[in-house]
C-alpha cells in the first residue's frame, strides 16, 4: 500500500518532519512517499497561501501513483479540489485530528501558531460538522522554528497553554495544530493526563482504514469527477481529461 | 492486540454475524473477540431495551481483558458508561459509521430499521456533532429477519431505498444502521456507485487505529472514572472500587 | 392525584428531602409518593452511575401504581426509557427546571455540583431544545453535605457564585442543579434580586399541570412502548409484555 | 388567585371562547378574568396587526390588577413589553404550547391558520430554544369561523392535516396555533392517538404553577422595568413613572 | 430619490443628528428627509419603549411619500410592521450595519449603550442570520449624553472598549451600536486599524443600493399587505383599508 | 472611481456579459472594468476548476489599479484569498446576492445550475451567516447556454422552478445564482410578484457603498496582508513583499 503525504508548501525539510512522523505509526505493509510540490509557497500562514499551495499540490498528487493521500497542512489546504481531482482516498491532518480526537475527548482544544490561522480552523470545524466538540481555537504565536532552538522556552510556553485550556476552556483533550509541534505530544499527554492527537499520525492511520474497508470518496456530490474543459495559460497542463 | 467486540443484546447468532463482519476487516495482528452479554434484552429496538443492555454491556466489560472495544450496536447502547468504566478506548459502531462517512461523504444518508429508531440516531448525530453531515434518517421498516431469508425482497427495498436517498435527500453515501444488513454493503455501494458505510468494519478500523496511536479515553471530562461508593442490590456487584 | 417522585439513588435520606421539597409546593389533592430504587448506586456521579441506576428506577416505577411519575435527579437519568415504558406522563427535575426557568429568565445560569456533570447537562439542554437559554452551566465542586453542616462557608460560596453568574455570563436567573441546594433558594432570590429555580418543586407543579391537561407521554415516537420479547438473566424481570 | 387572560385583538366574542377554554382548566382557587383590550386590531393576521395591538394590550395590563397574566394569541403577542411592564408572571400560548408539548412530545407540528403566520411562529420558536423540538409549522388556510360552521368540512380537513404531520414530518405530537381549534383538541388526540396542545389551556396551568413556585419574571435583564421619560401625544399616558 | 429616515423615538435633537449623519453619505440624487413620530417615547431603551415606539414610526410613513424608509434605531424597532405597511423598500440601521460589517469584517463586535439592549440586539443578529458573525455584543453603560460633553472621559473609554474587544473577543471589526457615537466612527477606526460601522450611514447606502437594483420588500411572507379590518379606539386610524 | 469586476474564468464572452449586467445598474461616476484571467480554467463548474481559477484571478486583481473589486463567480471563488491580497474592499457576487435578498425577503431560494454546485453554495451561506434565511438551494441542471437559445424551453423550465420554489419550499423571493439567468430577473419577478436577485447587480451596489463609506476590508483577522516569503516555481511571482 503506497500512501502520498504531500506536505503542501515546498519546504524539503518540513517534508522530512512529516514523512517521520507518518512512518512512526504507519502498519507494516504502508510505503509513505512524502513529498512537497515545486511551485507554490515556502510556507502556509493564512488564506493567500493557502489558495496558492493548492496547484502544486493538485500537480504533486497527479504526478505520483497512490493508493491514498493525506494533505499535510494544518489548514486542510486543497482538500475538496485534491478529493475531486483523485481517483483514491484523501484525508486532511486536520480532519483527521478532529475525528480522532472526538473518539477519545468530548471537548478538545485546538492549539496552533498564527492568530489569522484561527479563523480558518474554525470553519474548517464547521464544514467537517466538529465544531460543537471543540472548546476552543487558541494561538500560541510562538514562532514553528522556536519549538526546535536549544535553550528555548517555546515547550514550556506550549504545556502552559495546555493547562490553560483544561483549566478554562472546559477541555478534556487537545489537538495540535502544527506540525511542528508533533513530536511531545506524547510528552504534552504524559505532563497533563489527557490525550494529545497529532494531526499526521492521525491521517495516516484515517487513510489506512478508508483503504482496507475498500471505500473512496464519493463522486456523487461535491467532489464528483471535473468536468472535461480547457484551462488556459500556465495552468493549461491542469485541464481535466473526459 | 486483543479486541473485545460486545453485542449488547443476548441473541448469540447476532454475535457471530457481528464477529464475522468485525473478522473481515481486522489487521493481522488483531485478535477479535465477540461476546454478548448473560443479562438483558435479546434484541435492542428502543429505548426502553437500550437501557437495560446497559448492566449486561459493562458486566461483559468488565469481566473480559481487552486492548479495546467495539460497542456493536448501532444506537452505540451504553457507549459513555463503557466509556467511563474501561481503561482503554471504546468505540461506538454508529459513532464510527458517521466518522468513516464523513471522510468520504459530503452528505450521507443513514438507513435504519425500525422507525422509533430515527430519533435515538438524530440524537446521537447530534452529541457527536455529525448532524449537519447527515441528509436524512431514513427507516426501512424490514424485519432484520427478512433480509436473510430466501426469496425475500428486503434486499431489493434496502436498494430502491438507497436510490431514494440519492435522489431526494441529496446525499452522496449511505451508512448502514443496521448488522443485519452489513454484507450487502459492497453491492449496495457496486449497484449505486457511491460509498456505503458498515459501522462494525468502521469501529473496528478506527478502535485499531487508537491503538497504534497510542490514544486512549480521556477521563478528565465526562468519561471520568466512576468515584467509589457502594451499590445496593442485585447491582452491588458493580459497585466502582477506589 | 397519587404523584410517584423517585430518587434514583439508593440513599434513603435524599428520598426525604427531596420529599419534603416536592410536598412544599404540591396542590392540596396531590398525594406525593417519594420513593427510592432498592437496587443501584448510592448517589448518581456521572454517566456509569447513571447508566445503572436505570433498571432500579424502572423497578421503582413498574412496582408503583402512580397517575405522574417524577424523576428526581438533575442529571434526568433514565428519563426515555421511564417514558417508554410508563402508561402515566413522566418529567425530570432538570428539564422541568429548563422550562419552568424559560418563563421568567431570558438567559440562566446552571449551578450544579461536580465538573463531571457538566457536559452532561449540557448535552440534556440540548436534547430539551434550551440550550439557547442557558448562559453557562457552573460547577461549584462543593461537596453536598458541606452544604447542611453548620459552620460551613459552603452557602456564602454559592452565593458568590450566583453573583458571578449574573455578572461575568449576562444571566438574569439561576437553575440550581443539585438537589441539597434546594432549601436556600428563596434567600439567594432574595439576595440577589433574581429568580432562583429549584428542579423538585419545578417538576412537580408541571407534572400537575400535565395532568389537569390529560396529556401524556406520546407512543408515537422514541417513547413507543417497548416491545414483547425476553429479557435474560438477573434482568429477566424486565422483559416487556405484548 | 386572579388570573388576567387578555385577548390581545379588540374581539369579545374571541375573549369569550378563550375565557371558557382557561375556565375549562383553571385550578379551583383560580379567578379567570378575560379581557379585551379597547383600543386595536379586531383580529390578529400578521406583524402589522400584531404591533398595534400592542398598546391596546399594555393599557389593559395596567388597568387590571392581577396576579399573573394570559396573553392568549398565538403569536405572543408583546410579550416582551407586557413581561417588562408587569410586576407579576406573564405567559404567552405560543410558548406554553412550545414548553408543555415538549414534555409529552418529542417532535412536534404546529398547525395554524394563515400562511403569513408560520414564519412568525417560527421565529418566536427560535426565541424559545424550542425551535429544535418543531418538526414543522403548518398553515391550514381554513378560515376561523368555518371551523363553527355546521355542515362545514373544516375539522375533516384540520384532522387531514394532522394525519400528514405525522406521516410527513414524523412529528409525534401536535400544537394547535389558533385558538378557534381549542375545542377539538381531545377529539383529534382520540382520533390520532397522540398528544394534541391548546395554548390557552397550557399558559394558564403555567401561570399557575409560576405562582405556586413564587416566581417572577427577571428584571434584570431583557424585561427590565420601564425606565422613567416622557412619551408624546396620544400616548403620553403610558410614560413609565420612576 | 426621497429618503424617509425615521427616528422612531420623538426627541428632535436625535433626528437632527441621525439626519446629518444621512446627509454625510447620501448620494448625490438622494433627499434625506429625517422626521420623529409625533407620539411615543422621547428614547428608546428596551423593549417596552421599543414597542410603544411603534405606533409613532408606522404614523409617520403612512403620512410622508418616500422612495425608501430607513428606521433609525439600533434595534430595529417595528422594522416588520414597516415593511408590511410600506409599498416602497425599508431597512433598519441594525441590521444594516451587520450586513456592511460582513462584507469588510469576519467577525466583529457590536458595542452599544444600555446593558439591556444586549439580548435585544441578539435576538436580532439571529433573526438577521448575522449572529455566528458576531464575535459579542458589549454595553458599554456610557449615558449618550456624556459622549457629547466637553471633557468627558467617554471617549477614552469607548475607544478602551474597542481595544478589548479587539484583543478578548477575536473580533476584527466593530459596529457601533448607538447613534451617539457615529460621528467618532471614522477616529476609533483609525486608532485602532479596523473597520468601525455606523449604522445610520450603512442604512442608507443599502437603501440606495436596493432602489438602485428595482428591489422592493415582498409581500409573499411575512411582510404581507395588512388584511383590511377595523381597528378600534385611538388607533382607529391605522385600520388597514382592502 | 473604478471598479474592477472580475469574471474568474477565461472566456470572455462571459465577461461581457458580466460587464454589461454590472453596467447596468453602476452609478454615473463608477467605471466598471471588466476583465477575466489569461489563465484557468474556462468555466467553473465544481471545486478543481475553483480551487485552479484563483491564481489567475489573483493575478488579474494585482495587475489592475482598481478602487474596489466584484468577483464575478457565484461560488465565490477566492473571495478570502483576494480579500488577503488587496488593498482595496472586495465583494462576491454569491454573498452579495445574500445580503441583498436578505434585506427584501425573509426566506429566499437559490436557483443554481449544476447539482455539483448545491453543497458549494450551501457551505458559502454557512460562511456568510445567512443559510438560515434560505429555504433550498435548487439546481436546474439546464445547461448555461440553453438559457441564450431561440426556441428553447429553457426560461420556461427556470419560471416553473421558481413556482416550485414559493409553494413547496416557503420561499418570498428568489436568488438568481447563475449570470446566464441574469437578465431575465426583471421578467421572473414579475411574472411570479417576488423580488428576484442577481448577484453581479447586487456586488455593484455593495461595492459602491463600501466605498462611500470609507470602508474597506480587516486586516486584523482571516484576511491579514501575506506575509513575505518566497514562492517556488511557475508561481513565484505571486511570492508577497514585506
Amino acid at each position: 500500500m503506497r500512501l502520498l503525504v504531500v506536505n503542501p508548501n515546498t519546504t524539503p525539510s518540513m517534508t522530512r518532519t512529516i514523512g517521520a512522523a507518518a512512518r512512526a505509526v504507519a502498519a507494516p505493509g504502508t510505503e509513505i512517499v512524502a513529498v512537497e510540490p515545486s511551485m507554490g509557497p515556502a510556507s502556509i500562514e493564512g488564506v493567500y497561501d493557502g489558495a496558492l499551495a493548492v496547484p502544486g499540490l493538485l500537480q504533486t498528487i497527479a504526478a505520483q501513483p497512490a493508493d491514498g493521500i493525506v494533505i499535510a497542512c494544518f489548514d486542510d489546504t486543497g482538500l475538496d479540489a485534491a478529493r475531486s481531482a483523485a481517483a483514491v482516498p484523501v484525508v486532511g491532518i486536520g480532519e483527521a485530528a478532529y475525528h480522532v480526537a472526538s473518539l477519545v475527548s468530548d471537548r478538545f482544544t485546538v492549539i496552533t501558531t498564527l492568530s489569522r490561522s484561527v479563523p480558518v480552523i474554525e470553519r474548517n470545524l464547521a464544514v467537517t460538522g466538529l465544531r460543537s466538540r471543540c472548546a476552543r481555537v487558541r494561538a500560541s504565536d510562538i514562532p514553528v522554528l522556536a519549538l526546535e532552538e536549544p535553550g528555548s522556552d517555546a515547550r514550556r510556553r506550549i504545556s502552559d497553554m495546555v493547562a490553560r485550556a483544561l483549566q478554562e476552556d472546559g477541555a478534556d483533550g487537545i489537538v495540535l495544530g502544527c506540525a511542528g509541534m508533533a513530536d511531545f505530544a506524547a510528552e504534552l499527554s504524559r505532563a497533563h493526563g489527557v490525550p494529545v492527537i497529532d494531526g499526521v499520525a492521525a491521517a495516516v492511520k484515517l487513510i489506512e482504514s478508508l483503504l482496507a474497508l475498500g471505500l473512496s470518496t464519493s463522486k456523487a456530490g461535491i467532489w464528483a469527477r471535473p468536468l472535461a474543459k480547457p484551462y488556459q495559460g500556465s495552468l493549461a497542463a491542469f485541464s481535466p481529461r473526459s
